[in-house]
């Protein structure tokens, strides 16, 4: 049998965390052999998530103090806060080199020290890390990633907007100033801290949007649009929180450039994805629904034209906490470690 | 005590059926005195309906056969589908011409006949009435209503759009040519017919969008926006549902004309709806969600400015059985028969 | 117009507190002139319930420094925490003897200081006014609630599970030593305070049991149905939660005594609440759901029997929020006030 | 590569049609040969279950005119609606003498040609087949399982009782006469059928009992209790539905016989089933979450002492459409393939 790599996770009690857990605990490569989380270290990984009851997992650790050099760890998945990350992880690091690292947190993603300061309000604490980090979306940066030691996991918005629009970008078929990406997130996307407006009481039966006109996750998309286009992109975003759990789904309002029509659009991402074993283009005029990817590392995209002449609804989903976080991360994991790119995180969509 | 009117319900057994019955119960001058379906034509409507157990009702009756010049109603609800309500009508203010009508069905919406017969694929079968009825936005069309005796009341999808937009378009303030409006309903709004896609496990813990590109309600739209702007206005729609029973939301993207600033299309709404009693816009940059109007006949408005310079976000919600429907269908009841507009339809909403 | 009494709810930014405000604003004979709040003093209501923007309410006071013989209020909800409770309500009664009680806290529902002690932890800190205290449970002590000053509104378990069990007891019909009943309750049960278990993303999806074999309701059901009884009656009784907001729903498990058969337990309770408004018994072998009693006063029962010869299921349900709580609090100030006790709580179940 | 067995699913477009996919694409020793789908006969998968899109899979047929024998399929599904799988199979088998069956309707499951008569309203139309049929909960029938040609897969409701109790029937460790199940389900127990009383609407925020006092899965407890109790066993059992997609939760009332103490009843169980993958029995005190099983075959067990002196509180929850019903019959054909017990069924659950 193949040797497994050794693999700690940083913040195991919160959702991207278990998420981890759940997907690693059938990864035939990996072992995990370090948990850590801050209020509950002591405590026994089913005391925080009991569907882990079953399963021998080591005991919830406190990172303080931890000696990483000895710990020898092939790969640590960060799972913890703003900030706090980048003081962690600086220290893994230093102590362990060689040690890789896959990094959940926003914290690495800005490549642009005054964007990150602009946007966090504060300077970063780890400019170094930053420089070194690469970009996390495997699908666009997958050269990068793969010899990259410290990988920044996009966030789940910024991967279910960028997976149908930087291929429009960068082939230059849509109009960079008329983008509008309505989003719409599952609460698990706002995390486990204990919210009053998180609450069951105060979510269910209810729809409502937030950060409207500002939002953090507007400078990754800044950035990567950016990027693809070879000049500034600012787009429209507004996200919204949907009564259920999982999935992210953004439509989309675009205008082809130079006469592209919608059916082009869809052509230019069917072709762009077609040997992409966890983005699937639905046939021209078919939209996806955010279930049918539920628990799978899948995005889904459908294109559909508008009824005003030359321009097209685009609709992208996702699983927020798979291919949005934690099954992006494995991904990333398996490029990093020279593992094949689907080994566990191929399970289909739990529907319904 | 003042007399109370003599009302019937034709399509008792449907979600705008129901809930025409739950206000009329409590409405001090009405008294519900017929109530149709035709599958369920002599059950009691406690059968169809668990909920009004307690109260006395009339026995549910089918409309074949009725003899309405006997029946002297002094209004009627039309909650039947789509092309039978023309034919029912057409009989009943034949039979009974003095009796009122508030139709809830799409049948009467569209003033012109062309469009209607594009949109709905065959010419209507009630020209004349066509032309007679009136369209029963209140806060905008008020003063028509009041004369009316056939009122088409408006759909939910498209009264959560106008209520924000037509006044901003008759003050000029925005370019018509840029409007998107992202829609979002709860379950409730497609009825109770068993469709497998809209069974509980087909559609909770997800999201969808349907009819992209194309769908009925824009018609309404088209002819509502263009009369208030003097000129044709079309405008990009895309409806979504959401796991919720009740509640339609409207993220709405415009461009203020002629240098209007997000602020000032925020005042001249404020100041448009200043004396409604059922439209409320929240102060400047405020977002209103849709649980906080469920159950009420309230409209809830915020407007904020997106990060693109001119450019605002305009979100609108109401309830979708009450002022999408049934409760707007009362105010224009209240407005036919010379009642106070609120009376009956101020509950407050139930949240949580 | 007849005069209005000067009402205060003390807890306005918890959910019964927001229930009663919500009864309250269309309470014909009731003005709300005070609202408390500890941590949200000097917010306006809207802040805290964005539903009611639309009305003019007090601005969110603390209680500290309050001058109740000043405030000279007719009568006080107190919706406050457990303890807090007793030190709050006999400064009021202290400083203002006139003004009237209706408690909605547990601190008052247990008569016997011994029990209360047991099941809280720690002596009573007003026993002077536990004893004057009345249960208020108005379809069985409706008599002496008229009379009180101060009185303690029954637990939403409780009620649920009395309505249909103290007839039943009264008439000696049941077994007393094999009651078992199981009980299901909504998420707004569980209050407003931010807790990780009650999150959206923890309790959508799913279903359990808490407080198995232990639950301090079962003090206020063991004094009750003793004293229905005249001996010491022990109940099994599991609390559950449901993913909804609001709802209480308990399947009762009964055998009829001296050979009364399910059918007879069913007539007891049809004679016993034949003139209740809010106790509604359904034709025998019908069985009730929750959400026809939402945001309603009404508790909807029915019996069916059992397979095996002699037992009965009994189930009740009604609003945790509304005759659980805020509604039956308002039924009782009905009647401390002797106002129509249906005044203000008419309104018909919201469903869908 | 070993070889892989030839499969087929008959009814693949209901709930556990598709469970029976969605398990099977990812089973290293399945390869699936043959879809079926009366009404969506010609369609592909994808098109009634959008989740199979990116995967290839057999064109959906009718069952109607297959040659069983040129199929030679090595184990077909059978996920028909009950009476249609007794004509069926009958064919099956008789083209087909070979080929396993792991059928998950009804119709095999009770051995007793009268209690089918009187359960199911008709005589038995495969008697010869009835007879054969390997009742087919794998953790008390494995031996049995392991040679069969016809497994009648148990019942969701049944599966999740009989996990608890026949370890404790069998002990002689409780009074029989006095068992009381009070069960609840998640919506996909009432199949993809398009009904009214499914509908999105009709059930969430809300909860209800239903087929009170009579309902067939009672026939299939009364066969397995009695079985093991070596007398007839006849239960109190109540079905509710839950505004969920999956899980059964039972919570059961039992008195221990003989002074067993509830903590006894604890040992037994664990000992019962310490080497059991598929079954969990908490540690004693602790009670389980439906969500924490979520997608997975598991099964966990809680024992908690009931505040009345020997009587306890077991709870006990799986999810129905894995192991109670997919994921089982996965398990079953794993042991009459001669396959590892939990191949291709050991994902962990997804929570949240």
């Amino acid at each position: 049998m193949a040797t497994k790599a050794k693999i700690g996770v940083l913040g195991a009690s919160g959702y991207t965390g278990s998420e981890l857990v759940r997907l690693l605990l059938r990864h035939p490569r990996a072992e995990i052999v370090l948990l850590t989380a801050e209020r509950s270290a002591g405590k026994q990984m089913r005391e925080v998530f009991p569907q882990f009851s079953p399963y021998e997992l080591p005991t919830l650790v406190a990172i303080e103090g931890l000696d990483w050099a000895k710990l020898g760890l092939d790969l640590v998945f960060c799972a913890l806060p703003h900030a706090t990350t980048q003081k962690v992880l600086k220290e893994v690091l230093t102590q362990a080199p060689a040690t890789k690292v896959v990094d959940l947190s926003a914290d690495f993603r800005l490549a642009d020290p005054a964007a990150y300061a602009k946007w966090y309000g504060h300077e970063h604490h780890a400019l170094e890390l930053q420089k070194e980090a690469v970009y996390g979306l495997s699908e666009i940066h997958r050269r990068d990633i793969k010899k990259a030691r410290l990988v920044a996991n996009p966030g789940c918005y910024t991967t279910c907007a960028q997976l149908p629009l930087i291929p429009l970008i960068k082939a230059k078929a849509i109009d960079l100033d008329e983008i509008v990406i309505d989003a719409k997130s599952g609460m698990t996307g706002a995390g486990r801290a204990a919210k009053e407006a998180m609450l069951f009481s105060e979510v269910s039966e209810g729809f409502n949007a937030y950060g409207v006109g500002h939002h953090r996750h507007m400078a990754e998309l800044d950035q990567e649009f950016s990027l693809a286009a070879g000049r500034d992109v600012v787009v429209t975003f507004t996200p919204h929180l949907v009564p259920m759990n999982r999935g992210i789904f953004s439509t989309i309002y675009v205008r082809g450039k130079r006469g592209r029509t919608p059916q082009e659009l869809h052509e230019i991402l069917l072709k762009f994805y077609t040997k992409e074993p966890f983005v699937h283009v639905l046939p021209y005029g078919e939209v996806p629904q955010s279930r049918h990817v539920r628990g799978s590392n899948m995005t889904f995209i459908g294109v559909t034209k508008d009824r005003i002449e030359g321009r097209a609804i685009i609709i992208s989903t996702l699983d927020n906490l798979v291919k949005g976080a934690s099954g992006q991360a494995i991904q990333n994991m398996n490029l990093v470690l020279g593992y094949p790119e689907t080994m566990g995180i191929d399970q289909v969509a739990l529907f319904p």
